[in-house]
Protein backbone atom coordinates (compact mmCIF):
# COMPACT_ATOMS: atom_id res chain seq x y z
CA UNK A 1 0.00 0.00 0.00
CA UNK A 2 1.53 3.24 -0.79
CA UNK A 3 0.03 6.63 0.28
CA UNK A 4 -0.25 9.30 -2.88
CA UNK A 5 -0.34 13.00 -1.76
CA UNK A 6 -2.69 15.00 -4.30
CA UNK A 7 -2.21 18.99 -5.29
CA UNK A 8 -5.67 19.66 -6.10
CA UNK A 9 -7.46 23.14 -8.13
CA UNK A 10 -10.68 23.73 -8.52
CA UNK A 11 -13.21 26.46 -9.74
CA UNK A 12 -15.45 25.64 -6.54
CA UNK A 13 -18.73 27.88 -8.08
CA UNK A 14 -20.63 24.16 -8.87
CA UNK A 15 -19.73 22.72 -5.77
CA UNK A 16 -21.47 22.20 -2.59
CA UNK A 17 -17.84 22.77 -0.72
CA UNK A 18 -14.97 19.97 -0.68
CA UNK A 19 -16.20 17.56 2.38
CA UNK A 20 -18.70 14.47 0.82
CA UNK A 21 -22.47 15.81 1.23
CA UNK A 22 -25.84 13.81 0.25
CA UNK A 23 -27.23 17.04 -1.41
CA UNK A 24 -24.96 18.05 -4.17
CA UNK A 25 -21.21 17.24 -5.95
CA UNK A 26 -17.99 17.98 -4.04
CA UNK A 27 -14.26 18.35 -4.75
CA UNK A 28 -14.22 15.45 -2.29
CA UNK A 29 -16.30 13.20 -3.94
CA UNK A 30 -15.29 13.67 -7.60
CA UNK A 31 -11.68 12.93 -7.09
CA UNK A 32 -12.98 9.93 -4.91
CA UNK A 33 -14.88 8.77 -8.08
CA UNK A 34 -12.16 9.59 -10.51
CA UNK A 35 -9.56 8.17 -8.23
CA UNK A 36 -11.71 4.91 -7.81
CA UNK A 37 -12.60 4.72 -12.14
CA UNK A 38 -8.91 5.02 -12.53
CA UNK A 39 -7.71 2.42 -9.89
CA UNK A 40 -10.75 0.23 -9.96
CA UNK A 41 -11.09 0.40 -6.16
CA UNK A 42 -13.03 2.14 -3.73
CA UNK A 43 -11.04 5.06 -2.51
CA UNK A 44 -11.52 8.01 0.05
CA UNK A 45 -8.98 10.82 0.20
CA UNK A 46 -8.29 12.68 3.15
CA UNK A 47 -8.38 16.60 2.32
CA UNK A 48 -5.96 19.52 4.14
CA UNK A 49 -8.51 21.80 3.96
CA UNK A 50 -12.39 21.10 3.84
CA UNK A 51 -13.21 24.58 1.98
CA UNK A 52 -16.74 26.09 2.07
CA UNK A 53 -19.35 25.60 -0.91
CA UNK A 54 -18.47 28.06 -3.85
CA UNK A 55 -14.77 28.65 -2.34
CA UNK A 56 -12.19 27.88 -5.13
CA UNK A 57 -8.59 26.60 -4.32
CA UNK A 58 -5.32 26.55 -6.18
CA UNK A 59 -3.23 24.44 -3.68
CA UNK A 60 -5.21 22.33 -1.62
CA UNK A 61 -3.93 18.94 -0.58
CA UNK A 62 -5.68 15.52 -0.35
CA UNK A 63 -4.20 11.99 -0.07
CA UNK A 64 -4.98 8.62 -0.46
CA UNK A 65 -3.56 5.17 -0.33
CA UNK A 66 -3.57 2.59 -3.24
CA UNK A 67 -1.75 -0.77 -4.49
CA UNK A 68 -1.90 0.60 -7.75
CA UNK A 69 1.45 0.26 -9.27
CA UNK A 70 1.27 3.33 -11.50
CA UNK A 71 4.33 5.91 -10.88
CA UNK A 72 3.23 8.40 -8.32
CA UNK A 73 4.10 11.23 -10.44
CA UNK A 74 1.81 9.75 -13.20
CA UNK A 75 -1.07 9.88 -10.93
CA UNK A 76 -1.73 13.51 -12.30
CA UNK A 77 -2.72 12.86 -15.61
CA UNK A 78 -4.34 9.99 -15.34
CA UNK A 79 -7.03 11.47 -12.60
CA UNK A 80 -7.13 14.63 -14.59
CA UNK A 81 -8.75 11.85 -17.09
CA UNK A 82 -11.34 10.94 -14.91
CA UNK A 83 -11.69 14.55 -13.47
CA UNK A 84 -14.34 17.22 -14.95
CA UNK A 85 -12.53 19.99 -16.42
CA UNK A 86 -13.12 22.55 -13.44
CA UNK A 87 -10.69 20.28 -10.89
CA UNK A 88 -7.32 19.43 -11.42
CA UNK A 89 -5.03 17.40 -9.89
CA UNK A 90 -1.62 19.60 -10.32
CA UNK A 91 0.66 17.16 -8.82
CA UNK A 92 1.56 13.90 -7.15
CA UNK A 93 3.92 12.47 -5.52
CA UNK A 94 4.24 9.73 -2.67
CA UNK A 95 4.71 10.06 1.02
CA UNK A 96 5.36 8.50 3.96
CA UNK A 97 2.10 6.07 5.06
CA UNK A 98 1.51 7.49 7.95
CA UNK A 99 1.92 10.88 6.71
CA UNK A 100 -1.75 13.11 7.20
CA UNK A 101 -2.50 16.43 5.38
CA UNK A 102 -4.43 17.55 8.67
CA UNK A 103 -1.37 16.61 10.89
CA UNK A 104 1.07 18.54 9.82
CA UNK A 105 2.42 22.18 10.56
CA UNK A 106 1.85 24.52 7.89
CA UNK A 107 1.38 27.87 6.97
CA UNK A 108 -2.37 28.28 4.29
CA UNK A 109 -2.12 31.56 2.31
CA UNK A 110 -5.64 32.53 1.19
CA UNK A 111 -6.52 35.34 -1.40
CA UNK A 112 -9.73 37.39 -1.26
CA UNK A 113 -10.74 39.46 -4.70
CA UNK A 114 -13.32 42.35 -4.52
CA UNK A 115 -13.63 43.71 -7.77
CA UNK A 116 -14.18 47.72 -6.76
CA UNK A 117 -15.91 48.31 -10.10
CA UNK A 118 -18.99 50.19 -10.03
CA UNK A 119 -20.62 47.62 -12.01
CA UNK A 120 -19.59 44.19 -11.18
CA UNK A 121 -17.64 42.72 -14.10
CA UNK A 122 -19.13 39.95 -15.25
CA UNK A 123 -15.98 38.06 -15.93
CA UNK A 124 -14.75 37.96 -12.52
CA UNK A 125 -17.89 37.54 -11.13
CA UNK A 126 -17.48 34.23 -10.15
CA UNK A 127 -14.15 34.74 -8.70
CA UNK A 128 -14.84 38.40 -6.65
CA UNK A 129 -17.29 40.15 -4.48
CA UNK A 130 -18.25 43.37 -6.31
CA UNK A 131 -17.82 46.14 -3.35
CA UNK A 132 -18.15 49.30 -5.03
CA UNK A 133 -17.60 52.64 -3.10
CA UNK A 134 -14.56 54.77 -1.43
CA UNK A 135 -12.38 52.32 0.99
CA UNK A 136 -10.06 53.89 3.65
CA UNK A 137 -7.83 51.02 2.79
CA UNK A 138 -5.04 52.48 5.61
CA UNK A 139 -8.10 52.28 8.35
CA UNK A 140 -8.10 48.48 6.52
CA UNK A 141 -4.55 48.23 6.98
CA UNK A 142 -4.57 49.18 11.01
CA UNK A 143 -7.48 47.27 11.27
CA UNK A 144 -6.16 43.99 10.23
CA UNK A 145 -2.64 44.80 12.29
CA UNK A 146 -5.28 43.81 15.35
CA UNK A 147 -5.85 40.63 14.33
CA UNK A 148 -2.30 39.52 13.39
CA UNK A 149 -0.70 36.98 15.74
CA UNK A 150 -2.11 34.64 18.23
CA UNK A 151 -5.79 35.38 19.61
CA UNK A 152 -9.07 33.67 20.65
CA UNK A 153 -11.11 34.00 17.17
CA UNK A 154 -14.28 33.31 18.31
CA UNK A 155 -16.00 36.35 17.28
CA UNK A 156 -14.09 35.69 13.93
CA UNK A 157 -15.67 31.94 13.73
CA UNK A 158 -19.04 30.58 12.23
CA UNK A 159 -21.20 30.25 15.12
CA UNK A 160 -22.85 27.10 14.11
CA UNK A 161 -18.73 25.66 14.48
CA UNK A 162 -18.63 22.99 16.83
CA UNK A 163 -14.92 23.46 17.37
CA UNK A 164 -13.83 23.58 21.39
CA UNK A 165 -10.12 25.72 20.88
CA UNK A 166 -10.71 28.69 18.95
CA UNK A 167 -7.48 30.58 19.46
CA UNK A 168 -5.30 30.19 15.94
CA UNK A 169 -2.15 32.34 14.77
CA UNK A 170 -2.12 34.70 11.79
CA UNK A 171 1.06 35.00 10.22
CA UNK A 172 -0.19 37.99 8.14
CA UNK A 173 -2.74 40.01 6.10
CA UNK A 174 -1.71 42.36 2.95
CA UNK A 175 -3.88 44.29 1.40
CA UNK A 176 -3.06 44.90 -2.24
CA UNK A 177 -4.58 47.45 -3.64
CA UNK A 178 -2.56 48.87 -6.58
CA UNK A 179 -5.27 49.14 -9.03
CA UNK A 180 -8.39 50.96 -9.55
CA UNK A 181 -10.44 47.93 -10.21
CA UNK A 182 -9.23 45.23 -8.02
CA UNK A 183 -8.04 44.84 -4.15
CA UNK A 184 -7.17 41.49 -3.14
CA UNK A 185 -6.94 40.34 1.05
CA UNK A 186 -4.07 37.94 1.39
CA UNK A 187 -4.61 36.11 4.66
CA UNK A 188 -1.56 33.71 5.90
CA UNK A 189 -1.67 31.57 9.33
CA UNK A 190 -0.84 28.72 10.88
CA UNK A 191 -4.71 27.42 10.56
CA UNK A 192 -8.21 29.14 10.89
CA UNK A 193 -11.52 28.62 11.66
CA UNK A 194 -15.26 27.86 9.76
CA UNK A 195 -15.97 31.32 7.64
CA UNK A 196 -13.30 32.89 9.73
CA UNK A 197 -11.45 34.55 6.42
CA UNK A 198 -14.35 35.47 5.31
CA UNK A 199 -15.62 36.85 8.07
CA UNK A 200 -12.36 39.11 8.52
CA UNK A 201 -12.86 40.16 5.08
CA UNK A 202 -16.30 41.01 5.97
CA UNK A 203 -15.68 42.97 8.94
CA UNK A 204 -12.49 44.91 7.26
CA UNK A 205 -14.39 46.28 4.29
CA UNK A 206 -17.08 47.81 7.33
CA UNK A 207 -13.64 49.47 8.22
CA UNK A 208 -13.09 51.30 4.98
CA UNK A 209 -16.27 51.96 5.02
CA UNK A 210 -16.21 53.71 8.45
CA UNK A 211 -18.75 51.93 9.60
CA UNK A 212 -15.82 50.47 12.34
CA UNK A 213 -12.99 52.16 13.84
CA UNK A 214 -9.42 50.04 13.34
CA UNK A 215 -9.07 50.05 17.17
CA UNK A 216 -12.58 48.62 17.38
CA UNK A 217 -10.77 45.93 16.15
CA UNK A 218 -9.31 45.39 19.61
CA UNK A 219 -12.84 45.26 21.92
CA UNK A 220 -14.20 42.62 18.53
CA UNK A 221 -11.74 40.38 19.21
CA UNK A 222 -11.88 39.96 22.95
CA UNK A 223 -15.69 40.00 23.32
CA UNK A 224 -15.17 36.41 21.40
CA UNK A 225 -18.84 37.11 20.27
CA UNK A 226 -19.76 36.11 16.83
CA UNK A 227 -21.80 39.21 16.89
CA UNK A 228 -19.60 41.92 17.54
CA UNK A 229 -17.94 41.24 14.06
CA UNK A 230 -19.57 42.19 10.74
CA UNK A 231 -21.05 39.85 7.98
CA UNK A 232 -19.21 36.98 6.55
CA UNK A 233 -18.05 37.89 2.86
CA UNK A 234 -19.79 35.81 0.24
CA UNK A 235 -17.64 32.78 -0.67
CA UNK A 236 -17.20 33.12 -4.38
CA UNK A 237 -14.86 35.24 -3.85
CA UNK A 238 -12.07 33.65 -1.63
CA UNK A 239 -9.46 31.28 -3.26
CA UNK A 240 -6.88 28.77 -0.73
CA UNK A 241 -4.15 29.56 -2.83
CA UNK A 242 -1.20 26.94 -1.51
CA UNK A 243 -0.48 25.01 1.55
CA UNK A 244 3.19 25.29 2.80
CA UNK A 245 4.74 22.93 5.41
CA UNK A 246 6.65 25.05 7.75
CA UNK A 247 7.83 22.27 10.13
CA UNK A 248 7.26 18.35 8.98
CA UNK A 249 8.48 17.06 12.14
CA UNK A 250 6.02 18.60 14.20
CA UNK A 251 2.56 17.41 14.67
CA UNK A 252 -0.61 19.55 16.20
CA UNK A 253 -2.67 16.69 16.81
CA UNK B 1 -37.46 58.47 -30.00
CA UNK B 2 -34.01 58.67 -28.24
CA UNK B 3 -30.84 56.34 -29.50
CA UNK B 4 -29.35 54.98 -26.46
CA UNK B 5 -25.87 53.64 -26.50
CA UNK B 6 -24.99 51.09 -24.18
CA UNK B 7 -21.10 49.57 -23.36
CA UNK B 8 -21.37 45.79 -22.73
CA UNK B 9 -19.37 43.17 -20.89
CA UNK B 10 -20.34 39.48 -20.72
CA UNK B 11 -19.17 36.12 -19.84
CA UNK B 12 -20.02 33.86 -23.15
CA UNK B 13 -19.23 30.65 -21.74
CA UNK B 14 -23.33 29.99 -21.73
CA UNK B 15 -24.58 32.21 -24.91
CA UNK B 16 -24.36 30.92 -28.30
CA UNK B 17 -22.46 34.23 -29.21
CA UNK B 18 -24.04 37.97 -29.65
CA UNK B 19 -26.27 37.64 -32.71
CA UNK B 20 -29.96 36.55 -31.39
CA UNK B 21 -30.30 32.43 -32.60
CA UNK B 22 -33.28 30.02 -32.68
CA UNK B 23 -31.04 27.29 -30.64
CA UNK B 24 -30.42 28.95 -27.81
CA UNK B 25 -29.61 32.32 -25.80
CA UNK B 26 -27.49 35.07 -27.11
CA UNK B 27 -26.17 38.28 -25.75
CA UNK B 28 -28.33 40.56 -27.96
CA UNK B 29 -31.30 38.20 -27.39
CA UNK B 30 -31.03 38.90 -23.56
CA UNK B 31 -30.28 42.26 -23.54
CA UNK B 32 -33.67 42.43 -26.40
CA UNK B 33 -35.34 40.95 -23.48
CA UNK B 34 -34.02 43.18 -20.52
CA UNK B 35 -34.87 45.90 -22.06
CA UNK B 36 -38.47 45.12 -22.82
CA UNK B 37 -38.68 44.59 -19.61
CA UNK B 38 -37.63 47.87 -18.41
CA UNK B 39 -39.45 49.67 -21.10
CA UNK B 40 -42.36 47.62 -21.60
CA UNK B 41 -41.52 48.05 -25.61
CA UNK B 42 -40.52 45.39 -28.32
CA UNK B 43 -37.14 45.93 -28.97
CA UNK B 44 -33.92 45.11 -30.98
CA UNK B 45 -30.36 46.14 -30.17
CA UNK B 46 -27.73 46.95 -32.89
CA UNK B 47 -24.59 45.61 -32.20
CA UNK B 48 -20.87 47.03 -32.83
CA UNK B 49 -19.34 43.24 -32.89
CA UNK B 50 -21.03 40.10 -33.31
CA UNK B 51 -18.65 37.94 -30.86
CA UNK B 52 -18.47 34.03 -31.56
CA UNK B 53 -20.66 31.44 -29.34
CA UNK B 54 -17.88 31.23 -25.88
CA UNK B 55 -16.04 34.35 -27.10
CA UNK B 56 -16.21 37.46 -24.32
CA UNK B 57 -16.63 40.72 -24.00
CA UNK B 58 -15.60 43.70 -21.99
CA UNK B 59 -16.27 46.69 -24.58
CA UNK B 60 -18.67 45.72 -26.96
CA UNK B 61 -21.39 47.91 -28.20
CA UNK B 62 -25.22 48.21 -28.36
CA UNK B 63 -27.68 51.10 -29.44
CA UNK B 64 -31.31 50.73 -29.75
CA UNK B 65 -34.41 53.19 -29.69
CA UNK B 66 -36.78 54.46 -27.19
CA UNK B 67 -39.77 56.64 -26.01
CA UNK B 68 -38.80 56.06 -22.49
CA UNK B 69 -38.07 59.27 -20.76
CA UNK B 70 -35.47 57.32 -18.62
CA UNK B 71 -32.31 59.96 -18.12
CA UNK B 72 -29.90 58.10 -20.47
CA UNK B 73 -27.14 57.49 -17.80
CA UNK B 74 -29.53 55.39 -15.34
CA UNK B 75 -29.81 52.80 -18.79
CA UNK B 76 -27.04 51.27 -17.01
CA UNK B 77 -28.80 50.19 -13.39
CA UNK B 78 -32.03 49.87 -14.61
CA UNK B 79 -31.18 47.40 -17.80
CA UNK B 80 -29.01 45.34 -15.49
CA UNK B 81 -31.98 45.08 -12.93
CA UNK B 82 -33.27 42.69 -15.84
CA UNK B 83 -29.98 41.11 -17.13
CA UNK B 84 -28.72 37.77 -15.96
CA UNK B 85 -25.08 38.19 -14.13
CA UNK B 86 -22.96 37.33 -16.28
CA UNK B 87 -24.10 40.26 -18.98
CA UNK B 88 -23.26 43.59 -17.78
CA UNK B 89 -24.13 46.88 -18.90
CA UNK B 90 -21.51 49.15 -18.05
CA UNK B 91 -22.49 52.69 -19.46
CA UNK B 92 -25.13 54.33 -21.58
CA UNK B 93 -25.38 57.60 -23.13
CA UNK B 94 -27.33 59.43 -25.45
CA UNK B 95 -26.19 59.31 -29.47
CA UNK B 96 -27.33 61.17 -32.21
CA UNK B 97 -30.66 59.32 -33.68
CA UNK B 98 -28.82 58.49 -36.79
CA UNK B 99 -25.76 57.35 -34.93
CA UNK B 100 -24.57 53.39 -35.33
CA UNK B 101 -21.91 51.30 -34.25
CA UNK B 102 -21.48 49.46 -37.34
CA UNK B 103 -21.10 52.81 -39.30
CA UNK B 104 -18.58 54.99 -36.87
CA UNK B 105 -15.13 54.10 -37.87
CA UNK B 106 -13.04 52.76 -34.62
CA UNK B 107 -10.01 50.37 -33.29
CA UNK B 108 -10.91 47.24 -31.93
CA UNK B 109 -8.96 45.54 -29.42
CA UNK B 110 -8.67 42.00 -28.52
CA UNK B 111 -6.72 39.90 -26.47
CA UNK B 112 -6.23 36.25 -26.33
CA UNK B 113 -5.46 34.96 -23.31
CA UNK B 114 -3.29 31.52 -23.15
CA UNK B 115 -2.70 29.74 -20.12
CA UNK B 116 0.93 28.44 -20.18
CA UNK B 117 0.98 25.91 -17.36
CA UNK B 118 1.48 22.04 -17.69
CA UNK B 119 -1.79 21.05 -16.45
CA UNK B 120 -4.87 23.32 -17.59
CA UNK B 121 -5.76 25.81 -14.42
CA UNK B 122 -9.59 25.25 -13.59
CA UNK B 123 -9.60 28.96 -12.17
CA UNK B 124 -8.84 30.47 -15.60
CA UNK B 125 -10.36 27.73 -17.92
CA UNK B 126 -13.32 29.82 -19.26
CA UNK B 127 -10.89 32.58 -19.95
CA UNK B 128 -8.12 31.07 -21.63
CA UNK B 129 -6.51 28.30 -23.70
CA UNK B 130 -4.18 25.57 -22.24
CA UNK B 131 -0.88 25.56 -24.60
CA UNK B 132 2.13 23.46 -22.88
CA UNK B 133 5.15 23.53 -23.96
CA UNK B 134 8.24 25.46 -25.33
CA UNK B 135 6.97 28.43 -27.25
CA UNK B 136 9.89 30.30 -29.34
CA UNK B 137 8.09 34.19 -28.59
CA UNK B 138 10.58 35.83 -30.97
CA UNK B 139 9.37 33.93 -34.12
CA UNK B 140 5.68 34.30 -32.87
CA UNK B 141 6.17 38.52 -32.98
CA UNK B 142 8.49 38.37 -35.97
CA UNK B 143 5.85 36.18 -37.89
CA UNK B 144 2.97 38.75 -36.53
CA UNK B 145 5.16 41.61 -37.96
CA UNK B 146 3.98 40.44 -41.85
CA UNK B 147 0.07 41.01 -40.36
CA UNK B 148 0.57 43.99 -39.62
CA UNK B 149 -1.03 46.90 -42.11
CA UNK B 150 -3.61 46.42 -44.76
CA UNK B 151 -3.94 42.86 -46.42
CA UNK B 152 -6.75 40.76 -47.82
CA UNK B 153 -6.90 38.37 -45.08
CA UNK B 154 -8.49 35.53 -46.99
CA UNK B 155 -6.18 32.95 -45.58
CA UNK B 156 -7.15 33.83 -41.92
CA UNK B 157 -11.19 33.87 -42.66
CA UNK B 158 -13.51 31.08 -41.91
CA UNK B 159 -13.82 29.77 -44.81
CA UNK B 160 -17.91 29.98 -44.45
CA UNK B 161 -17.54 33.62 -44.65
CA UNK B 162 -19.88 35.34 -46.97
CA UNK B 163 -18.03 39.13 -46.98
CA UNK B 164 -16.58 40.06 -50.08
CA UNK B 165 -14.52 42.28 -49.63
CA UNK B 166 -11.26 40.46 -47.27
CA UNK B 167 -9.01 43.33 -47.00
CA UNK B 168 -8.75 44.39 -43.24
CA UNK B 169 -5.95 46.64 -41.92
CA UNK B 170 -4.18 45.43 -38.06
CA UNK B 171 -2.77 48.37 -36.43
CA UNK B 172 -0.69 46.02 -34.09
CA UNK B 173 -0.07 42.72 -32.56
CA UNK B 174 1.46 42.68 -29.53
CA UNK B 175 2.34 39.21 -27.25
CA UNK B 176 2.89 39.96 -24.02
CA UNK B 177 4.87 37.04 -22.35
CA UNK B 178 6.05 38.13 -18.85
CA UNK B 179 4.79 35.67 -16.54
CA UNK B 180 5.62 31.87 -16.54
CA UNK B 181 1.90 31.08 -16.43
CA UNK B 182 0.09 32.97 -19.11
CA UNK B 183 0.60 34.72 -22.11
CA UNK B 184 -1.72 37.55 -24.03
CA UNK B 185 -2.03 38.44 -27.40
CA UNK B 186 -3.70 41.31 -28.31
CA UNK B 187 -4.55 42.43 -31.68
CA UNK B 188 -5.70 45.71 -32.91
CA UNK B 189 -7.78 46.55 -35.97
CA UNK B 190 -10.39 48.54 -37.65
CA UNK B 191 -12.22 45.45 -38.14
CA UNK B 192 -12.00 42.02 -38.36
CA UNK B 193 -13.08 38.66 -40.67
CA UNK B 194 -15.38 35.95 -38.83
CA UNK B 195 -12.56 34.23 -36.83
CA UNK B 196 -9.35 36.24 -37.80
CA UNK B 197 -8.18 36.77 -34.36
CA UNK B 198 -8.64 33.16 -33.26
CA UNK B 199 -6.97 32.24 -36.48
CA UNK B 200 -4.07 34.14 -36.19
CA UNK B 201 -3.96 33.00 -32.47
CA UNK B 202 -3.52 29.42 -34.33
CA UNK B 203 -1.33 30.34 -36.50
CA UNK B 204 1.14 32.46 -33.96
CA UNK B 205 1.22 29.45 -31.57
CA UNK B 206 2.49 26.66 -34.69
CA UNK B 207 5.24 29.31 -35.18
CA UNK B 208 5.94 29.02 -31.31
CA UNK B 209 5.79 25.39 -32.02
CA UNK B 210 8.33 25.94 -34.85
CA UNK B 211 5.94 24.20 -37.18
CA UNK B 212 5.84 27.08 -39.52
CA UNK B 213 8.53 29.86 -39.83
CA UNK B 214 7.85 33.74 -39.41
CA UNK B 215 8.78 33.83 -42.94
CA UNK B 216 5.91 31.55 -44.22
CA UNK B 217 3.26 34.49 -42.88
CA UNK B 218 4.17 36.08 -45.79
CA UNK B 219 3.07 32.73 -48.48
CA UNK B 220 0.32 31.99 -46.40
CA UNK B 221 -1.29 35.43 -46.46
CA UNK B 222 -0.62 36.26 -49.85
CA UNK B 223 -2.09 32.59 -51.12
CA UNK B 224 -5.59 33.79 -49.69
CA UNK B 225 -6.49 30.35 -49.08
CA UNK B 226 -8.04 29.34 -45.25
CA UNK B 227 -6.61 26.08 -45.68
CA UNK B 228 -2.55 27.54 -45.64
CA UNK B 229 -3.12 28.94 -41.74
CA UNK B 230 -3.04 26.97 -39.14
CA UNK B 231 -6.46 25.77 -36.87
CA UNK B 232 -8.52 27.79 -35.14
CA UNK B 233 -7.75 29.08 -31.43
CA UNK B 234 -10.64 27.71 -29.26
CA UNK B 235 -13.26 30.43 -28.20
CA UNK B 236 -12.83 30.83 -24.70
CA UNK B 237 -9.44 32.32 -24.96
CA UNK B 238 -10.59 35.27 -26.91
CA UNK B 239 -12.46 38.60 -25.40
CA UNK B 240 -13.25 41.95 -26.92
CA UNK B 241 -11.72 44.58 -24.82
CA UNK B 242 -12.86 47.65 -25.97
CA UNK B 243 -13.78 49.52 -29.14
CA UNK B 244 -12.54 53.32 -29.60
CA UNK B 245 -13.73 56.15 -32.07
CA UNK B 246 -10.92 57.24 -33.97
CA UNK B 247 -12.85 59.44 -36.65
CA UNK B 248 -16.35 59.91 -35.73
CA UNK B 249 -17.11 61.47 -38.92
CA UNK B 250 -15.69 58.88 -40.91
CA UNK B 251 -17.97 56.32 -41.79
CA UNK B 252 -17.46 52.27 -43.45
CA UNK B 253 -20.28 51.97 -45.27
Amino acid sequence: MRRILLTVAYDGTDYHGWQVQDNGPTIEGELNKAIERLTGTVTEVAGASRTDSGVHGRGNRAVFDTDSTIPAEKFTAAINTFLPSDIRVISSLEVAPDWHPRKVRTIKTYEYRIDRGRVADPLRARYSWNVWGELDVDAMRRAAGYLIGEHDFTSFCAAASQVEDKTRNIVSIDIEDNSDDEMVIRVRGYGFLYNMVRIIVGTLIQVGFKKITPEELDGILKACDRTKAAETAPPQGLTLMSIEDVDPDYFTE
